[in-house]
C-alpha cells in the first residue's frame, strides 16, 4: 500500500493531494465532543482510553481529514510530578504548587511511566479503530511550554517568572533536563502504542527572544528529539515563532509547524525546502463565510506551490465558536484545490 | 547646535552615542509617577496638561534618556467618538458601546479637534520645560489597534470580531478612513505644539496574518503617514510583528520599532539598512540583575554594529514591577557601551 498522504508529506514524498488535519479537531466546536463531555469531565475524558479514543476517531472520520490526533492535553505529564495540576472551568489550567527555584525542581516527583499509561492505551485503541489510511498522531508539550506552566502556575502574559528562572542556569537546566526525560519517555510510549507520528507543542515559546531560545531552549529540544524512537516523523510546532524559525529548525523536527502570522512561502524559504512545513490558516478565518474560507485556503496552497512536504493545518487550534460545516468546507476545499492533475 | 542624538538617529546621521528612551518611561514603576497618581486618576492625569507635562519631563530627566514622550494614552482619541471609553482599575480599558457593523461606524461622532487639545497643550508645556537637547516625542495609536479596541470593546485574545469586520470591506474601510483622519489631525496638532518626532503604536497588529495586514491595514497606515506634517520623524511600532516587518516598512515610517522576538540584526537586514530601527530589549530583562541587563544591552548594541540609525529601546513598555535603578542602569549601559571612540 502507498503511504497515506499525511505520512508521505512528513517525508516530503509526492502526494495525490495536500493532506490536512486541524489542531483541536476533537474539541468543543463539535456536537459529538460536547455530548461526551456532558457525561465526563475534561480530565476524566483524558483518562478514559475508550472515551478518548472515541472522540479521536469520531472527529477524524466526521471531518474526512488525513490524520487523527489522540485526544489528550499537553499538561497531563505534569500531574504525576505532584505539582497540583487542576483544570478549572473557565480559568484554564492551574498549578497549585508552582516551581520557582532549584529547590522546587529538586522536589518534583519522579514520574512513573505507568502513571501516564492511559494515554498510550488511548493511542492503542484509537489506532485499532481507525482505518489504515488514517495515520494517528501522538503529542506532548515541549519542555519550555511545560516549564512555563510549572513556573507561572498557569498561563501568563509576560512569562516573567519563567524568564527569571532562566537566569539561574543550574535550576533551569535541571528543570529542562527533567522535562526532556519525561516527555521523551511519554512520546516513545505513544509511538510504541501505535502513534504514526508525533507533534511537539511548544505553544508559548514565541514569548522568547531568539537569543533566549538559542541559549535556554534549543539544546533541550534537540536532546528530546534525538531521544525519540527513530523512523517516526516529528512535527515541531509553536505560535508567535516568526522570529524563531531558523532556531526551531536547528533544534529539529521533520515538519515545522507555522502559525498564521508568517507568509508560508517566506517562512518555508527561511527554513529551507529540505524540511516539511505544516500550516498555516488563521483559526479565526473559519468564522468567515465559506467562500472566504475557500479563498484563504487557496491562497495558502498557492504559497506552498505544490512543493513536496506541505501539510495543511490551522496556525493554532480550532476556536470553540467555529461552525462544524465551516471546518468540513475547509477540509474539502484543501482536498479539491490541491488534487494533483 | 548639533542635532540631539535621538533626532540624528531617526535620520540615520552619525551620533556620539546610541540614543535610548524607553516605552512607558513615565509609568507605575516610578515613585514620582505613583505620587502624582495618588492625587489624580489616570484620565484626569492625561487631561491635566500641567501634570502630564510634569510626569513627562520628570521621567526623562530622572533617567537621563535621549528623548521624552508626552504622557497620554493611545485610546484618548476614541473618547470624543462617543463610544463610552472607560479606564477601569485592573481590567484595562473598556469601550461600552463597541463598533460591530457599518451602521455602528456611521454612528461614530465626528471628532472636534478641540476635544483633544489637552494633549497638544501637554506637548507645549513639556516642550517648554525640557532642555533643548532632549527631543519630545508625540504619539498616537495606529488605526488597526484603535479599531481593535473599538470593535472588541477592550483587549482580546483572538481579535475575532475585528477580523470579522474586515470581511465587510465597506464597513472596515469606513472605520479605518475615519481613524486615519482623526489620528492624522491629532498627530499634526502635537507636531504643531512642538513634538519633535511622533510614534505610531500599532501595538496589537501582530495578531494579523501578513496577507490581512497587506490588504486591510497597510494602505491606511500609508495614507496616515502621508498626511503627517513633513519633516518630523515618524516611528512605526508594533509587537509580534516578526512576520510583518517588510509590510510595515512598505506602509512607512522613518524608524521601524522592533519588539524583542526578533534578532535586531536579522530584522534590520530584512527591512533594509536605509531605514532606522528602534529596539529591542525584552522588558522582562529589566527584572534581572544589573550585570545581566548590561550584557543584554551589549548584545543588542553588537547586533546594531554601530550602523547609523539605531535607537535603543525596549521591545514594549516598562513593566510596573521593574526597579527604577535597573532602568537607570540600562540607560547608563547603553550610553557607555555605545560611546563612539
Amino acid at each position: 500500500m502507498e503511504a497515506p498522504p499525511f505520512l508521505a508529506a512528513c517525508r516530503r514524498e509526492p502526494v495525490p493531494h495536500t493532506p490536512v488535519w486541524l489542531m483541536r479537531q476533537a474539541g468543543r466546536y463539535m456536537p459529538e465532543y460536547r455530548a461526551v463531555r456532558e457525561r465526563l469531565g475534561f480530565l476524566a475524558l483524558c483518562k478514559s482510553p475508550d472515551a478518548a479514543a472515541e472522540v479521536t476517531v469520531t472527529a477524524a472520520l466526521r471531518l474526512g481529514v488525513d490524520a487523527a490526533i489522540v485526544f489528550a492535553d499537553i499538561l497531563l505529564v505534569l500531574e504525576p510530578m505532584g505539582v497540583g495540576l487542576e483544570f478549572t472551568r473557565g480559568d484554564g489550567p492551574v498549578i497549585r504548587r508552582p516551581v520557582r527555584s532549584g529547590a522546587d525542581v529538586d522536589r518534583l516527583a519522579e514520574v512513573d511511566p505507568a502513571a501516564l499509561g492511559y494515554v498510550a492505551e488511548a493511542v492503542r485503541r484509537a489506532r485499532a479503530a481507525l482505518p489504515a489510511r488514517v495515520p494517528l498522531i501522538g503529542f506532548a508539550g515541549a519542555p519550555f511550554t511545560l516549564a512555563s506552566y510549572l513556573v507561572e502556575g498557569g498561563g501568563s502574559r509576560t512569562y516573567a517568572r519563567t524568564k527569571a528562572l532562566m537566569t539561574d542556569p543550574g535550576a533551569w537546566r535541571a528543570l529542562m533536563e527533567r522535562l526532556v526525560r519525561v516527555v521523551a519517555a511519554y512520546l516513545n510510549a505513544q509511538i510504541a502504542a501505535g502513534a504514526d507520528a508525533v507533534q511537539l507543542f511548544d505553544s508559548w515559546v514565541g514569548c522568547l527572544s531568539p537569543a533566549d531560545y538559542r541559549a535556554h531552549v534549543l539544546p533541550h529540544v534537540r536532546a528530546l528529539i534525538a531521544a525519540l524512537t527513530p523512523g517516526t516523523p516529528v512535527i515541531h510546532f509553536g505560535t508567535g515563532t516568526a522570529g524563531l524559525l531558523e532556531a526551531m529548525r536547528a533544534a529539529g523536527g521533520d515538519v515545522i509547524g507555522l502559525d498564521w502570522r508568517v507568509d508560508l512561502d517566506a517562512a518555508w524559504a527561511r527554513l529551507g525546502h529540505d524540511v516539511a512545513v505544516q500550516g498555516n490558516l488563521d483559526p479565526v478565518a473559519l468564522l468567515a463565510p465559506i467562500p472566504e474560507i475557500r479563498a484563504r485556503a487557496a491562497a495558502i496552497l498557492d504559497q506552498a506551490a505544490n512543493r513536496p512536504g506541505h501539510i495543511f493545518n490551522l496556525g493554532h487550534g480550532i476556536l470553540p465558536e467555529t461552525p462544524v460545516d465551516h471546518v468540513r468546507a475547509l477540509v474539502d476545499a484543501v482536498h479539491e484545490l490541491s488534487a494533483r492533475r
